[in-house]
């Protein structure tokens, strides 16, 4: 992290809530995966994954951010907004991120299986990517894995 | 197309209404893109892009058509559906299809510049990809792609 615009108290702030919004998506059984959707020091949106509640694939964390951020701002573009997520973004919710016109993406761990940003696909590096958001990885890193691994290995137990 | 299992009479009729679904995204200003989804013969959702209309840039007709059949299947998966829709799926559809386990996807026009299946990162060929459906390509090409390239003709006018 060495953006002035972004000290560290700010994102960390931020983090907090994403990793927040991934304890309270543990608590529905869901994957704990949370994040924050910001513009100018305002928090637009916040959520973490709802895909077995809303029996909805799509329902990722990062979707649900934008879709609510979109309808508060009534538009499918969201220049100037930036997400704190506390996962990689898979692919799916990286190309509706470069969609969105997401500023930046603050992200906690890295996926090897299952990220599309630095894993996989790696997206904003295709050539017919559009609209590449500046990111920033490894965000309370091992917070974020943390509470994923807990949740998985709770799971094989 | 040499699946004995789905003749040529009936992906041509699931094509024709996903090409009607098109031009009726077109009526509401939307990019002309259609789909359909079907089970066992029963058409369980058909949806146009309504990005526009629902400020959502994750509204892609494949993203609506998937949500609309979880909700009413109530489940998160869609194993043994097909998908037909009018423009080969971008990235985050892609993935979405791939989430939601969907069987077959029978697209018309591919997409060069926006594709995610057989153009760009070609999703389901990545090692990281854990569910890749059966993709058939080319289906009604010529009027898939027709009224795709009128709409942004006449946009340009």
């Amino acid at each position: 992290m060495t953006d002035d615009a972004v000290p560290s108290p700010t994102w960390s702030r931020y983090m907090d809530l994403a990793l927040e919004e991934a304890r309270l998506a543990e608590q529905r059984g869901e994957v704990p995966i949370g994040a924050v959707l910001v513009r100018d020091g305002e928090i637009l949106a916040r959520a973490g994954n709802r895909t077995l509640e809303l029996n909805d694939p799509t329902a990722h964390a990062e979707v649900l951010v934008i879709r609510e951020a979109c309808a508060r701002l009534q538009s499918q573009r969201l220049p100037g907004c930036d997400v704190y997520v506390t996962l990689e973004p898979c692919p799916m919710c990286a190309t509706a991120l470069s969609f969105a016109r997401i500023r930046r993406i603050y992200y906690g761990a890295g996926d090897e299986k299952g990220g599309g940003v630095d894993h996989g696909p790696r997206l904003y590096a295709q050539p017919t990517c559009h609209h590449a958001p500046e990111v920033y990885s490894g965000l309370a890193e091992q917070d974020c894995a943390r509470i994923l691994r807990d949740f998985f290995q709770s799971r094989r137990d």
